[in-house]
């Protein structure tokens, strides 16, 4: 027999023996007294407990607990900026989520023409321009190709809009649900063009949507051969609509614009094409007023997600803080946490399995005091970059920005626990 | 500018060469010519890029193509053996699926009373006996706890009834479909336990679940002050009602029956309570004629996905053979497959990450020259055990076993391609 009372630091023996205090009540004597599991149950017998419940496969592909409704997609608190709804954006829930996976059903979505419905059988997928052998491929013929599979987040360039003054009462859902996390699977896109020969002089590729927006954006070569898939199973399951369906391009670690979905058509060529999403969008404002493009890479980040904006510490005593970072660079490898609105900082844990260009859950046990407390997370990543405060931030960038706001995330907890948005 | 034609193989660069020889026709110069992306799209331009898609949130949450309709769970090819479809199983589409997650949509169900539908805030779990402090926790409770995140397989004991002569109409959804993986969140058990006091003498535990069968089994102590885990989310979101919403018992490695589901109760002593489901059932027939009863890890398996049993290869040339592996016990360090009855063997590719009691997906490029083919594939973990053949299995158990069947699995192709069971 194994004695389980060992690795147990004080510290952590303090916070469990803490949480212990809050969490359960006693039970009563006749209910311990209870012996035999199935003849002579504990008193309280619920209700659903006291008739068969519902047959396997209700539905046959399942569906959440009623209980659960609330938790979905939603447009931003106050209302779309957007003036449709087939080209706006749809956050993910992340206060709600647990680890590091997004369930499909509940992945951010940005739209710029409207989610086409495509019949696989029907779809196609070009490549031309500056290639040996300019070919068109059926859906079946990308699924015989070898392929891979990998986990890594998504991020809109322009999640978390916090350039201006914070709107206390956001959530984490509006302040950075334009990020989701899925294992994706695919062919790896170099081996496709090493199949119709791109040619040396090939120095960009032009990737475009069959969507009715023809969504287009200019892609360097060496991202292209690089870890560039074309996806089409995310967690497990074929593409959905909102993904791309039936195939997707994705470009880790970019921003989430790149990786065009409802791919159709991919082109070599010398120059970037210097589409409307590259010149009019997804541009960099300098503190010089001048304007930077092809900015693609996700920079290290983090977010608490609990507690966060909207929610409320139901009394002082031990909470978990909890959240996630990520970095387009590859590993994130540090997460701090601070209470007291950056004084001090901590190191979180970071759970495995931290993966590059990933989200990473982080976790530091917390004993809240009462009180007011300012929380803040900090991520490293493996090139040694580190999330700026916003201040840091905006003297690298005009305060006119929109896109790559990476700066740390503060929530402010009032003495009575509220926890708001302080940007 | 990076070379990029680096780092293939020459078997490889065949292969590939092949691939693109069969996948994609050559496009058409009219097409190849066409030049602005977004003014001047390619020829055929289809029905669904020419007016808006559907709006963002259609549904807020997400839900599979329509075209992808027949991906669901499944009762077993040729009927259900299970008196009634609440005390029955359905079968995870492991043909249709890739990488290592699944869905949460589309989780192998076992149930013994059917899927009680519970309001998580009347929701209690009850820890009694051999403790010092019997306590009664609130699922609010549960979640104040310090929580992890692991991604684990499951896989039901009566996994696979290959124990007799093989049925050739079966799919691999059918042979191997009462296994599924996912992202597991919740409290470690040992956390709860400690906060509880387990007292010296306590050497087993009685988990029951609050359907209305109170299904109950009783686990070593060792095993829940190991890597133990109340769950109460999988792939991030909280649990699916058939999956045990709002809290399950998770026991990684151990046979899917002891992760107790809708857990109500957990009651410490000190022998087993020898339950139905421990004494009628989930026992081993020896080849003595003897049972055994308490054998809970899942052994060393695998099983090719594709090619397998109901497919069709639809021409000669390449194929990517891929399928998943998983042990128990811990990491999977290698998977062999062969192509000609288990006359030669090749090691497959193992795809990152490979992660303990995890589904590790492994992939085999293999050119099928026509004919017939007999593909199988042999799994190794870490602790150096190797999946046995049937005939070895059989010698270890009484072909009347019903349970923990975890040999070889062959899949027929005929000459025209066709593939089945071959048991």
């Amino acid at each position: 027999m194994v004695r389980r009372y060992t690795n147990k630091s004080a510290s952590r023996r303090e916070i469990l023996t803490g949480a212990a205090s809050l969490a359960g009540a006693a039970l009563a004597a006749s209910t311990a007294e209870a012996e035999t599991p199935t003849s002579n149950l504990p008193p309280g017998v619920p209700e659903w407990q006291q008739q068969p419940g519902a047959e396997v496969m209700s539905p046959p592909y399942g569906q959440p607990s009623p209980f659960e409704a609330g938790v979905i997609r939603r447009e931003r608190t106050g209302g779309s900026p957007y003036p449709t709804r087939q080209a706006a954006v749809s956050l993910t829930p992340l206060q709600d989520l647990h680890g590091i996976i997004t369930p499909n059903g509940l992945h951010y979505e940005r739209h710029h023409g409207g989610v086409p419905a495509i019949d696989p059988a029907q779809h196609r997928l070009i490549i031309h321009g500056l290639v040996d052998r300019p070919m068109i491929f059926t859906m079946a013929d990308i699924l015989r190709f070898p392929a891979t599979s990998r986990l890594h987040f998504l991020e809109c360039s322009g999640n978390t809009q916090n350039w201006g003054k914070p709107d206390a009462a956001l959530t984490v859902q509006d302040t950075h649900g334009l990020l989701s996390c899925c294992e994706w699977t695919g062919v790896p896109l170099k081996t496709v063009l090493d199949a119709v020969g791109v040619r040396d002089e090939a120095r960009w590729m032009l990737a475009e949507g069959a969507d009715s927006a023809a969504m287009t954006r200019s892609i360097p070569i060496e991202k292209a051969f690089d870890d560039a898939l074309l996806a089409y199973a995310q967690n497990g399951e074929r593409l959905r609509p909102e993904q791309g369906y039936p195939l997707r391009l994705l470009l880790p670690g970019y921003e989430g614009n790149t990786s065009v979905k409802w791919l159709r058509r991919l082109k070599l060529g010398e120059a970037p094409w210097q589409t409307r999403e590259e010149t009019s969008k997804y541009s960099w404002i300098m503190p010089d007023g001048s304007v930077r493009q092809f900015n693609f890479v996700m920079e290290a980040k983090s977010v608490i997600t609990s507690p966060s904006g909207g929610q409320k510490l139901a009394e002082p005593g031990f909470h978990e803080i909890s959240g996630v970072a990520w970095s387009g660079h590859g590993k994130v490898t540090r997460v701090e946490v601070s209470t007291d609105g950056g004084g001090a900082w901590s190191d979180a844990a970071l759970q495995e399995p931290v993966l590059p260009k990933c989200l990473t859950r982080f976790r530091l046990p917390w004993r809240w005091p009462g009180g007011p407390a300012l929380l803040s997370s900090r991520a490293t990543d493996e090139t040694g970059a580190v999330q700026p405060s916003r201040e840091a931030l905006l003297k690298q960038r005009d305060a006119r920005s929109y896109y790559h706001y990476n700066a740390i995330q503060n929530w402010q907890v009032a003495a009575d626990g509220a926890v708001t948005n302080a940007g």
